[in-house]
């Protein structure tokens, strides 16, 4: 007898026959004596039709209005469900963003949550009724609809798990869990039985797309147990959770790789105080985020800074860094365009200080240049060539027994 | 400089094309210097679409999702709108039924107003910007969504109109206008420039599609002028108002003809107290509407009762009728399928005592045989044989003066 929210992304529910098994699931967590809130994210493709919509109403659609529009996806699917589980004899009833009171802040259509009140969701389960909740969507202060952006569901499904104290919040998805890497690049992955918050937030900042950060900080904040499962095979997933005590046995609980990296160094840059600033300051302003910045220890009164940036904002730097290094009297600007990340992320790394040494000899062991290095509590990356991403994660993987024991070995 | 409630319909909006043509009228009527409130209706297909989704996850929809379902139509349409004009710079915001304050009782799919407040649309004509609302929906005490059934969005429309006082309020349709008679069946049917509400009712009620009773009721009781325009044809269309002294001129305003009717007859029914009901009862009971009654003066202790109902009801009705026939020892019952209703509307009949005389003596000049007759106090309804319908239409449009001027003549 549990208090589980459950989470249906899109593909989840991207057609009708698709609805019939979120039924089916909801259902048999009913039957087994749970009380289930369900919160849903549109038909997949719906929102992308809608956008598309906008767009050829006007270029730069309003985006109070594109709220309205938006918000109407989730609706299409609670209702649906709604009358698919009372077909059923199973009593359920749909509720929006305004009805849960998913109260948020004026930035429309990507919103932050302020407060959840779920009271109409509290009177449900005491009725015994099964509430079916939009998810993605709010209102604001004035009541007009906003929504949370990117991974909005999810978030709704961890704040409304928070704010009813549920025993869990369950993210069906199209994948089953959360794994040691990425399984194309290396098939010796396995799924991990729980990770902890801040492991997930880093391999979540590292681009692993099971869960939004915004969502895992939610989960942390209010320490709601997160399981992400597939909607489409039954069976265990990944329970995202505190920090306990068998975490710590592990000294390493993924890795990850990030190929859309590039490099840029400034040669030569006058070492005198404040040259940090006149370079970062105007590539922040130019919204390029700069991820690893390496100085080197000054030769005299010269000093080399390089430093990291999306490949896709790499034109963009390279113009304005040319230009910095004009005004600042550097000698010149050199570019490695074919950069790649690769992370371990482990929350045994901090009792564990061996971690970067052994790394550093595993990608020294198979020839891989490291030419950039951070660190922080729970994480260790490395630039290196792009050529020699894939390489490093499977030798890592394995050196830290993350591989996968095979069937008969 | 007057405030006027803009309504657009399904077809009106149905496409992106056709809305950018919706905002051409707003900007036009807003450039004249007049204040526009704007009520939309789902683009058309659009309330199908979801009604079929509907269907296809269950057989019978609960009717609460049902309208949370329906709702969704609507907010995309006042949100692409609001978006359109807005990108050209003029300020535009979209309101949802519960925005709006229409409220409503918790009949789902067919709830009644019961109450508009407005606030914000006020607020938003004070700012100087054009409120877009969206039609056909509103909210129950709870603040659960409700839709308002058939021609829904008018009645938001002409409600909306009522609390802000609004100077008029023009429904654009697919039609131009209210005419005299059916321009399919009466060629010489001319466009009326002025009807009475209670002109508008009885012709509504014996099938004008052009606005429904509901709207027009609201409109006559909060004394909403409402003007009948084409959405797609620039012009002048009809505006139902008020009757005034002009209209008194005018004996009839229009002819009607209804061909779905059906004659029943129990024939030798024992002339006692209380029969009536005994027959009347079971019938209303099992939702068929009966529209006229005839009772023939008794002959000993027998008569004939005669009534109308629905052609889509009458096996039903014919079921129903023979068992009370023989439960109440009548002799028999006769059946007439080809029936139709012909009737004349006018305001001016209340001060002219010769019309029925002339209807009369109109259709007996063409041969057409009366079998049924009823009057209200400004309408004149004959039963006839349905092959003569047409017939009697044209021969009344021309004798009452309805016929428009041909070019020429």
């Amino acid at each position: 007898m549990a208090l589980l929210v459950h989470k249906y992304g899109g593909t989840s529910v991207g057609t009708v026959e698709r609805i019939h098994r979120v039924a089916d699931r909801v259902a048999k967590a009913k039957g087994e004596g749970h009380d289930v809130v369900v919160v849903l994210s549109a038909m997949s493709g719906e929102t992308d039709r809608l956008i598309r919509l906008a767009r050829e109403v006007t270029a730069h659609p309003d985006e109070r209005e594109l709220d309205v529009l938006l918000s109407t996806g989730e609706r299409v699917t609670i209702a649906l469900l709604a009358m698919e589980l009372q077909g059923r004899g199973i009593n359920a009833r749909s509720f929006t963003g305004r009805q849960v009171g998913i109260m948020t802040d004026s930035s429309h259509t990507k919103a932050r949550i302020t407060r959840v009140t779920a009271e109409r969701i509290k009177e449900a389960i005491a009725e015994g009724v099964i509430p079916i909740v939009a998810g993605f969507q709010g209102i604001n202060a004035r009541s007009d609809v906003t929504t949370l952006g990117r991974g909005g569901s999810d978030l709704t499904a961890v704040a409304l798990a928070g704010a009813l104290k549920a025993d869990r919040c369950i993210i069906f998805t199209d994948v089953d869990g959360v794994y040691t890497a990425d399984p194309n690049v290396v098939p010796a992955a396995r799924r991990l039985d729980r990770v902890s918050y801040e492991e997930m937030l880093e391999l979540a900042s590292l681009g692993a797309k099971v869960l939004q950060s915004r969502s895992v900080e939610f989960a942390a904040k209010f320490n709601v147990p997160v399981e992400v499962q597939s909607s489409f095979i039954e069976g265990k997933g990944t329970l995202v959770t505190r920090e306990d005590e068998d975490m710590e046995r592990v000294m390493v609980s993924g890795v990850s790789g990030d190929r859309h990296q590039a490099k840029l160094t400034i040669v030569g840059v006058p070492d005198r105080p404040g040259i940090a600033a006149k370079i970062f300051g105007p590539v922040a302003q130019a919204n390029i985020v700069v991820d690893m910045i390496i100085q080197n220890v000054s030769q005299g009164s010269l000093t080399d800074i390089s430093f990291t940036v999306p490949r896709a904002d790499l034109a963009k730097a390279v113009d304005l860094v040319q230009r910095i290094a004009k005004e600042i009297d550097a000698k010149s600007v050199a570019v490695t365009e074919a950069m790649a990340k690769v992370s371990l992320v482990g929350v045994g790394m901090r009792s564990h200080s061996g971690v970067a040494a052994k790394m550093f000899e595993v990608l020294s062991r198979e020839g891989i240049n490291i030419m950039m290095i951070s660190t922080s509590e729970i994480k260790i990356s490395c630039v290196v060539e792009e050529k020699y991403m894939e390489l490093a994660m499977r030798a890592l993987h394995s050196a830290f027994g993350l591989d996968a024991a095979r069937v008969g070995a």
